[in-house]
């Protein structure tokens, strides 16, 4: 494991890519990894772009990894992706857009399936944030493809949430509906040359909330990703969003919630895992959940109460 | 207690709609409310509809109470709406379809958010489904408003899952991605009077497994559902499903390991709860997770030590 510890902790892609698919996957050695890591995680500002499939998020986060380029930034991308492991990877194809930037050294691009053994968002992506940052990334994008829980999940991973949606009508309802304008720092409304962009920046400016001076209030954007308009005002945007949370100690407190999130997403996760082998070990409680005997709230109750209890060996 | 639940035994839509309340908010009395309802739950085939916003769900699933009305059925819906509790309740617009079924007295109507207290669709729709099946109904809708988790989720708590798709181009492919396709116990392309129709049933065909003698393999229906058409297909293919779960056995095995992953879901959320009350109480424990001196992973071992040894008082 130190060769691999070091191998990451130089920026070597092959090792960050070789870390990160060993906690998408849960592999053994995982804690040891993050045991290695950790005191050298923390120093990247992590956005996460989310909203609706062919909203543009893959080509506004090229267009971000350009910004951060430009300005000498070391670059992180994670493209989450809820396609299940069963039905296959990553979808190159959004991925095109990412290849003039595949042979910089300076930038890491990595697909994570976002339902892995590890939990994918809620486990695997905050580990997968630390190793980029311990390669010596200063920025990282992560990126959701696709719907499903990752586009709600992205804002429990990252410092500041963009989200983005198109000028198309509904779309800022929609968005609502999925929760997401609740969860944007910042949103963007792309291919803003399209009819209905003055509409959709006007409904949003009036669905957002905050601004009463010591609050964050999201700005609302415009953008024409793929011509590279209005990227450089985004990533001016995100800057303003990270020193807010600094000046505001907004950062140190979300950061420290994240953390104990974590923890307690592994917590449950190893325990949810032990349900079963209970269950197992104590036919007369499956069998009464099973034939509607003992109801789910009093059967989860008995099983808490065997695992609170200490083993019979450790007396 | 035992008047609501003596209400909801007797069928009354106010006790019903009270119960199910009661669940989604996690109010005290919930435990008391299972215990005597799981006794004359699982008595109702379970249909879920899910995909994309815009599929026409709605729709169809009007078009399903209807069906089961003809044939005398009592019905519940539940609508899961992922939009929070924050930014407000029940979608009615969505909602306008099923008003004429709103006066029929056999038919049970309840709209849910998908991020109420209780976890929303792994903790609350289970208790809500076997709510309606105590009170009655002989088929229970499970419908999903918008994206999000609970596109997915919904396969975890329906004995049938139905997903629903448009002939729109990628419209397919966007529900692989989402994962979708591998949820799906029946599939449907709605609004097939539109171009592209036979593409995408043509393609779906394509992507679907199983149907090797013992295993099921989900049909491909065209609907029309806004017209009526093609929902006494799908009505028919939803009980060729049901008939083949049961012939199989695959029926109460899905069910036992739904009942037990709703344990198990109930059990993390209880543990889950508990992992800031272990990190408060141990200031040296927070403070090395916040400084980067010990990783989540260690972090999560010590809680779970520390939790499962047993109380002092109870020695």
């Amino acid at each position: 494991m130190a060769p691999l510890i070091e191998g990451v902790c130089r920026g070597e892609p092959r090792a960050v890519a070789r870390a990160i698919s060993m906690v998408e996957n849960g592999e053994a050695g995982s804690a040891e990894l993050s045991a290695g890591i950790f005191h050298r995680s923390g120093g990247a500002a992590t956005i996460g772009l989310t909203g609706a499939p062919g909203a543009g998020k893959s080509t506004l986060a090229a267009g971000l990894v350009a910004a951060a380029r430009s300005r000498d930034r070391v670059v992180g991308v994670l493209a989450v992706d809820p396609s299940s492991p069963r039905t296959g990877g990553a979808l190159l194809g959004d991925r095109l857009r990412m290849q003039e930037h595949a042979t910089d050294g300076r930038v890491y691009i990595r697909s994570m399936a976002s339902r892995g053994a590890l939990g994918g968002m809620a486990l695997a992506a905050p580990e997968a944030i630390r190793i980029l940052e311990a390669a010596g990334a200063d920025v990282v994008i992560v990126e959701t493809v696709g719907v499903g829980q990752a586009e709600v999940d992205v804002a429990t991973v990252v410092d500041t949430t963009v989200v983005v949606v198109t000028s198309g009508w509904g779309d800022a309802v929609q968005a609502s509906k999925a929760g997401l304008l609740e969860l944007a720092d910042i949103l963007v409304v792309n291919k803003a040359d399209r009819e209905g962009a003055s509409e959709a920046v006007r409904d949003l400016e009036a669905m957002v909330r905050g601004g009463d001076g010591s609050t964050w209030r999201p700005p609302v954007l415009r953008a024409i990703a793929v011509d590279g308009e209005g990227v450089d005002d985004l990533w001016m945007a995100i800057e303003r969003h990270r020193a807010h949370l600094e000046a505001s100690g907004e950062l140190d407190a979300r950061r420290e919630r994240r953390l104990r999130a974590e923890v307690a997403a592994r917590v449950a996760s190893a325990l949810e895992r032990r349900v079963d082998e209970v269950l197992d070990a104590d036919p007369a409680l499956a069998s009464a959940l099973a034939e509607r005997r003992a109801d789910p709230y009093v059967t989860a109750r008995s099983v808490l109460d065997r695992m609170t209890r200490p083993p019979i060996e450790a007396e």
